[in-house]
């Protein structure tokens, strides 16, 4: 189906993103907390990427197994891991057991239909959502998840490519305040990239809106109502999917962890404004999508009206005259007019002035 | 009224299920807490099952009379009682008075059109919904209650058939978890399957809307607006199906009885995550039927306008012209024009020239 | 009006239940708590009807006056007093002198325009509602109202005939649990019966309903807009009265009187259950109602699309057709064609070579 | 625009009372707190009405001025000022410095175009929202305002006519309970006469909606869609008028202030009831209003679907019938049929069985 | 785009204020809390204007440097400190170094696409909004903040045209009671201007709906339909802007800052009522233009019925009359009716009974 129609050209998110996540029959027999991939397998390695920093210093190395992990000195550090790639499940439930990670929360590390959300338990609060970044004018979308310790924080990701490279830069530079801050701080620094990446996807769809308006002004392309639908669906789509973001951060907000350092405060309530700001624009794009719509229909109706008052007047001028022509073109033998000599002329008349009548009365009825 | 229709092959939901529970008018004239069975009468016997177990045991057994079961050895094990079938009250007021279950209790086990509800007691909880399963593309609906007391779980259903195989094999299992909880665990994991089956309906009703939509994009079968509107029905009771279900799930997690063991708690909320997953779904699909069903009037509005335009185009140019002809058949005696030499190629030259002028003004008009 | 439309055979609610109540204006210029009738003034008596019982006896006696009623023992036992007929004012007063009831409570019983309402004082409670009963395919529709104290009950009624028959029966049965209750039981009853009352309603609304939905899909019988329109503003009425008794029943629930036995609170929840229905039914049904609103208008822009069509392809194959006919219709004197001898089959194959190709283009277009 | 349309005599609310009242842009430069009367400036003096009572006695006197109102004995006696008119700034400041009422509170009672709202200071109390009175169909509508303290009520109203006669009467009967109260029962018996009459308007709409449900039924008078749309935005404009009059009045319930006697609270709470009923009725008036205008748009749509049925079927019948005449109708020189002796009833044989079949065709698709 | 149309010079709000505000990519990949101006860049100078005042004097000077700035000797006084111009992020980072201002605060005084917000810190609190003002009736749209500390209030505008002359002149005047206050009561007389000026273009909104109203009633303009969305779009903007301002204005007032005098709280309320107004008339215009839009569309659908209509019955009247026709201009050889002498007659009386029966016919059905 995905080639067939040009409206997938216009698409910013493709098709199975949209496509509602399934939970495969197979699951529905498992025993709750059983760990279970539900992605595409793959044969590639996972990645495990460390980076230890406190305020002094910053090492970044790729560990190759858990063992190496284990062997990592903190002394007081902080550590973030980073898992590439999710379809490995027994290394992660090792990745699980080494920091003391509940199973019931790795199943959702590992669940792609998991409804993004912000959970805290006794010694850490996790969060899994989805990041989007935009490739040539597409949509990319990935799972994200993260468990935030007291001096760790592990991330998991679907893919290589990511957009933490920012983030990453910010711990390398000596001069960073994220450096001698806690794991909640970088949390939340991964968290306003991820906010901040949904904001400008949302900007794309405000272009896009905004074109299909100016051809809603000036001359319709083709296939303009299934446009605006696709449009419209996508945009439901976001809201379906920024909605629950915005209840993570504002529980990220209101936690009383102890994870979550008092300083760290005044940027969470920054997140949680750019998550309104992104949640408000989602409600806007729907009304003005709706907007746009009902402009449409407006638009096309009153052209079908012009066009049926030009019938109508055409048709209600010439069906009298036709109807004339058609009488004395009747062969009937004792048929006076015809033989009258003014006949033709007076005709004529008769034709024009039933015709500027009829004009008149239109006119006067404001139909023309 | 059954067969008469096609769209009864299209329905996932039989209508019998989607029509109104009835009320009996008898039963408004007993006693509250009478009880009454509200289904169909069946000879049939009712089954007692019994499984009793701990972390070390669990044995099965069918037993024939409430004596069998008094007679049953617990001895700190749990015991589940699952109870097929619901035509004979005189047993289940008896199982009721063994297990000390108050017969307003009983009342709602028995009565087919109970709203979803999950109620507390001194010493027991209570939860009565729906279970469904899927049958050959088709929606089969059972009545399912259970009362949780200490150290025993009561299960009633109307028919053999269940979706409880998975649950009763993990308890069999000599290493499941299952069995070293206690009775709430159970209920729990009862709940799970039941939530985690009305999600496999919710995605056939996804694959019929994508069906739906992509005969919108292709070629409109026969009867899309009467089957978009049986969906549309369909997914509007599921809605109110499903609504009390996460209600029923949302007092599960908030109750403070004993009975519920801190340690279940994380599970109840992984439970009431699925069941926010279901009704966010069910709320999705009414919006995405609402627009299908938009989506199709627009088009067909369109279809309407673009046949229009052809009738338009074609009569207005016709017109004139037939009237022009008309004109020169008149059989006037005095009529110039016919005798003149060039009239005819002259005539046809006129035609042209008005039909020209109207496309032309057509063109202009942007109305071809 | 009433009988100039077959409508009003439809109809389940009278129109003049659905009218407004209007509070008179004299009535705005009393001061509060003024005692004022405002139904139909009647010369039939008022009967007062007692029931003495406790858990041992139970006495029924019709007393004359306020005084009989006075001379009454009740020796801890409890009183129903049902009073029928409210338009004699001075003995309504009377009575409520005897039991210490306000004006401003009797001023709300003899008010037929009253918005449902519970209401608690120190010594008794207070309910005032509409009951329903169906007659024959209509509804009849009674003021009701009822002041509960310690030891008595006092019931007030329209009209002599009611639906509480079922309660008396089980008061008189000696095994009958109700005896031995409090009056809070018995109020509770007494709601009970109304609650039921309006669920067969409901059920008649139901298969109104579905009649019009079997008609939709089958064939339209007449004034079917106008039908529907009726329903729906009848349901509307009911969602209306309906609410208010709910929310008497939340606070009959909530209450915090001593009047209500703690034993009651389980029935009570059991009617908020009935009551909880109710109101979900009325709102399924308004939202049916508006499903088959807008199917039927779909259907019949359907048809009107059908018609177009076929208007359309007519017109358009024979416009030509016509034109041509009316070209070799004219009588000029020098016409080439008229005299070529094939001319004639020419015209004929031209003609079919037209239609021909208008209709592969609009077969192509999809419009037949 | 006022005498210029016929509508204006359906209007129930003249238009000057339903356009927005404008803050002057003088006004936004002021500092808040100063005084401005926003109608319009008047030379009429300013009455001052003091009733002085309390169980024992009432006396009425009209004072000429501040002074003679400081001379008046209370002794424990109550007084009601009543100020008519508005636009003497100075005398109604000097007023409020008599009773220590603030700046702030006077600039509402001064503002037209003020929104209803109680308010509650230390002191005293003050309420400002509009009353209406019918004359003659038609609304009338002034500002009202009161500020009740201890043992005085000052009211504000523009004009000399209002609607508290009948609360004057009460005072002055000897026997009338509001005597031996406190100002805060009179502040509620005022209220419950602008409630009142609120009460009356809203039966006036209903009488409105009554006609015009009658003209759908039976025969459409003449501009009714503007009617309808008249009607729709005078109850749209009660709709906003009566809410915050109904929020006054629970702020008056639920007051903790002092100034409020205990004993009011019964009359408190059936004042909330009358105003629940009023916002209640407004809600339900807009949503007849509403399905009034669907009923009328279907009505209209299939009006134009009987019409276009006809056309079609006439046009349809008769295009091929006129295409066949005319094909006998032309003058090619070689034309067998012409000269066949049975031509003529062969030809009106073949259109009427035509005709015939067409006829039958629409009938079994069910358009006729 | 923006003088293709002119629906241009319709709009009350230019249209790049309506865009949507951009978070450029750049600044997503900044750390939180680093400056970034986000308008256009000037070359102008920063003013920094102060007035220095308390109950005996006020002095204002126009200071050029922070050092400038420090040097003033407040001694107890109020400084009030405008800065006009955002560009020199330097520049306003020293102020904010200088009052102890967060990074983050200033980031949101920068941030032209910020959310209107109110937010307390534990020395100063802090308010970002737009302010509006009127410019020929177009709308200018700027950029305000205010820190407001316990002796010192920092005011920041883009441009140098404001519309606090008003409040300037009331602190240069020795009795304005606005200097012997505190800064909050200086922020709150901002504030209040702020709202006003919103006030104002809300008017101004309400006029061009009454002239689109009475364009409705009267005649059409051209382009109604195109100027209706716009006004939409436009309230819809409105909105957004006026609902986050209300609730600043709704924090201001529950703060618990000890900033805030109890002596202010009288006014804040004033302002909250002011604020409640305004976004109250937003959502009465939103469903004014709703209603017109409906209203509209009623009309065109109506003026269509008309003239369909018309064209119907002219047709119908004339299609048989022409079919007539057409049958006597056949040229049978065998025609009886042609040669019998009264058939010319005869058809003309034929043509007028057919004509009248149709238009009796037509009349009896209501259709004329």
């Amino acid at each position: 189906m995905k080639s067939r129609n040009p409206i997938d050209l216009f698409r910013i998110i493709p098709l199975d993103i949209i496509r509602r996540p399934r939970v495969s029959k197979e699951k529905s027999n498992l025993r709750p907390g059983s760990l279970l991939y539900t992605g595409k397998k793959k044969d590639e390695k996972i990645h495990l990427q460390t980076m230890v920093f406190n305020g002094d210093s910053c090492e970044e190395q790729e560990v190759e197994s858990i063992d190496a992990l284990k062997k990592l000195d903190l002394n007081g550090k902080t550590l973030w891991l980073n898992v590439t790639g999710l379809h490995n499940v027994a290394l992660i439930e090792e990745i699980g057991r080494h920091f003391d990670i509940l199973n019931i929360v790795l199943e959702d590390v590992l669940n792609l239909g998991q409804r993004p959300k912000w959970e805290e338990y006794d010694d850490y609060f996790f969060q899994v959502c989805k990041m989007v970044m935009t490739h040539s004018e597409k949509i990319k979308h990935e799972q994200f998840a993260m468990v935030v310790g007291k001096d760790f924080i592990v991330t998991f990701q679907e893919d290589k490519q990511d957009i933490f490279d920012g983030v990453r830069n910010r711990l390398r530079n000596p001069k960073g305040k994220i450096r001698s801050r806690k794991p909640d701080y970088l949390a939340f620094a991964l968290m306003d990239v991820i906010v901040d990446h949904y904001i400008i996807i949302i900007e794309m769809y405000g272009d896009r809106i905004d074109e299909l308006e100016n051809e809603l002004l000036d001359n319709l392309g083709s296939n303009f109502i299934h446009r605006l639908s696709t449009l419209k669906k996508e945009v439901n789509w976001l809201r379906r999917t920024v909605r629950p973001i915005k209840e993570s951060v504002i529980n990220f907000n209101k936690s009383p962890s102890s994870l979550i350092d008092k300083k760290t405060s005044p940027f969470l309530k920054d997140l949680l404004d750019h998550a309104t700001h992104l949640t408000e624009n989602v409600e806007v794009y729907m009304v003005e999508l709706k907007d746009l719509l009902d402009h449409y229909n407006n638009q096309m109706n009153n052209r079908l009206n012009d066009i049926l008052k030009v019938l109508t007047i055409f048709s209600v001028i010439f069906i009298p005259l036709t109807f004339m022509a058609g009488i004395y073109g009747m062969n009937f033998e004792y048929f006076p007019e015809l033989s009258y000599k003014y006949a033709y002329p007076i005709f004529w008349g008769a034709m024009l002035t039933v015709a500027a009548g009829m004009i008149y009365y239109f006119k006067r009825k404001g139909w023309l």
